[in-house]
């Protein structure tokens, strides 16, 4: 069983190693590696941001992160961000969390969700995207080098709301 | 005689009220029009931003800013954001800063320049950044809610600097 609900500052270690071993890996984030455990909880939990965790038999086995994209009159669009626990993949983890996300979103008032970093590379993110709604309405040319395969695309995905 | 160099606090002023008189016209930027001088000084001089300001006979007509887009593995890619004084449209200005601002970005290294966001509404400004060589590479639909003309299209724009 799978309980999402929002994140306390209980939930900071936790948030932390994920936050920590997702961005360490460098192949889906654009945050510096080295990113230390004070910038990375005050950024997951910035003012302006709805903090989620998984929850999975009493452990955290995931996070994300909702917030308008834009202020003033780009406010009605909402941008999420999700991290699971690398070595729980393939549980259904991002699925469930994407599902709550478009559901609070809905709740929150926003009209449309935009995802504006998502590495080509990473198939099993965009294969859930595009299953749960979104669309890839951007390509951004070389814009993310790969610790591995060198630079590659990112799309910009958005999902309508109404 | 246009005359582009980096701003100095003793430029405050001077943005602030370009950049007030430009976002409490909604039409452009997706800022909270009632965004306040403290805030928007703040952004403007924020930590990792290159800010400039135009000059043209002593006084500021333009600023703008540069900046990587994203963190870590997507720093090489720069953003920029420009403003000019309502009243001095037209004299190429917007266009004198947008070269300056391709010449910085490629001194300090990027790769590419993206403009995450222009209404698509903006047409002169759409037009300017053809013709310094950006394509749309995204189009965003309905992101923003324009005051006059309802919710309305918004492109990503990027550059190559290679």
């Amino acid at each position: 069983m799978l309980n999402i609900r929002s994140a306390t500052e209980a939930d900071n270690e936790a948030i932390w190693e994920i936050f920590h071993e997702v961005i360490a890996a460098g192949d889906t984030y654009a945050f510096d590696p080295q990113m230390s455990r004070e910038d990375a909880l005050a950024y997951w939990f910035s003012e302006n941001m709805q903090t989620y965790v998984a929850e999975k038999d009493k452990k955290i086995v995931g996070t994300y992160i909702l917030r308008p994209n834009q202020g003033g009159a780009g406010s009605h669009v909402a941008n999420a961000a999700f991290m699971v626990v690398p070595n729980a993949h393939g549980q259904g983890i991002g699925r469930a969390m994407g599902e709550h996300c478009l559901s609070d979103a809905c709740r929150l008032g926003f009209r449309a969700i935009q995802f504006n970093f998502v590495v080509s590379t990473n198939e099993s993110a965009i294969r859930l995207w595009k299953q749960l709604g979104f669309e890839i309405v951007g390509t951004l040319p070389k814009a993310f080098r790969h610790p591995q395969k060198g630079y590659v695309d990112v799309y910009v995905m958005f999902r309508s709301l109404l």
